[in-house]
């Protein structure tokens, strides 16, 4: 019987994408039909049965995720870009990096107020990019139901800095160092 | 009865990016849950009861589409991403845009060999991305089954030019203009 979990699908690339960063790789994940099925129902554990209209996912690759997150449940998705591709109005903010800062933004009509929402991303480090998506989907007036989050480096703090926000947060496992 | 169409829940901004664009905006269709469904399930039509072991989706949008595509064959995913992105060994192929050019990369080790792949992006304009897709997957040694897009510019033939390749082109809606 095949008992290989979601972290067995990610693999690790050193020094990408600069020298000392162990890059967590989900594409691997990604593309196995087994991994991925198994990564979006292990995301969507918790939220069983409750009501979401839209999941939300961060640039890029959490719009992988958010894509087949948002066919499980039936509900439409909603992109958190990087400044300067949505054609539309937007609502901006910007978030800290290790160095300068950038800026993320939603569509100011992308959900109805009121809509519940679920924000889906591949990784959680600072929790940055995160924060900065949660407070667009609040300017939206979107109650975010909870973030989900395949990888968790938790020597970063970032689920404690959500958690702070009084937000519910999901991850499928853990890596030790940045 | 509802009978929107996929076309009706597309917007369309003009002047973006540049003055002079009508830029076809499907984050009105991907934030709609009848839209996305309607979108998937017409996507995949010309594919139904064939063998597809992975989708391939474009940076940015087509990862969303791609996600969702993906999910409903319950096959895995692969992205091909602007140059420098991807962590791993990648192969590259240049395409020409109307001022420059530009490079997408696909990891070397993303399909076996042999893999029956639907490639799957938001807008078929020129075709330039698609082709140099197409061509990465072909390098891969996979089988590129189709491309299926959401909208075709025709003016700018797109589809006659990935028709040249012999390729299986699928599009649920035109648009006028650039």
């Amino acid at each position: 019987m095949q008992k290989k979990t979601v972290q067995d699908y990610i693999r690790t690339i050193p020094d990408f994408p600069h020298k000392g960063i162990m890059f967590r790789d989900v594409t691997t994940l990604f593309a196995d039909a087994r991994g991925m099925r198994l990564c979006v129902d292990q995301l969507l554990a918790p939220w069983a049965g409750e009501e979401i209209d839209a999941v939300a996912g961060l640039e890029a690759r959490g719009f992988i995720l958010g894509g087949a997150v948002a066919h499980q449940l039936g509900c439409g998705f909603v992109p958190i870009r990087k400044k300067g591709k949505l054609p539309g109005a937007t609502f901006e903010q910007e978030y800290v990096l290790e160095y300068g800062t950038a800026t993320v933004e939603v569509h100011r009509d992308a959900l109805p107020a009121g809509a519940r929402v679920l924000l889906v991303d591949d990784l959680l480090a600072t929790g940055g990019t995160a924060k900065a998506g949660i407070s667009l989907l609040e300017r939206l007036g979107a109650e975010v139901v909870g973030c989900a989050f395949v990888v968790d480096l938790p020597e970063l703090g970032g689920r404690r800095a959500l958690e702070e926000m009084q937000m519910q947060i999901h991850t499928l496992c853990d890596f030790e160092g940045a």
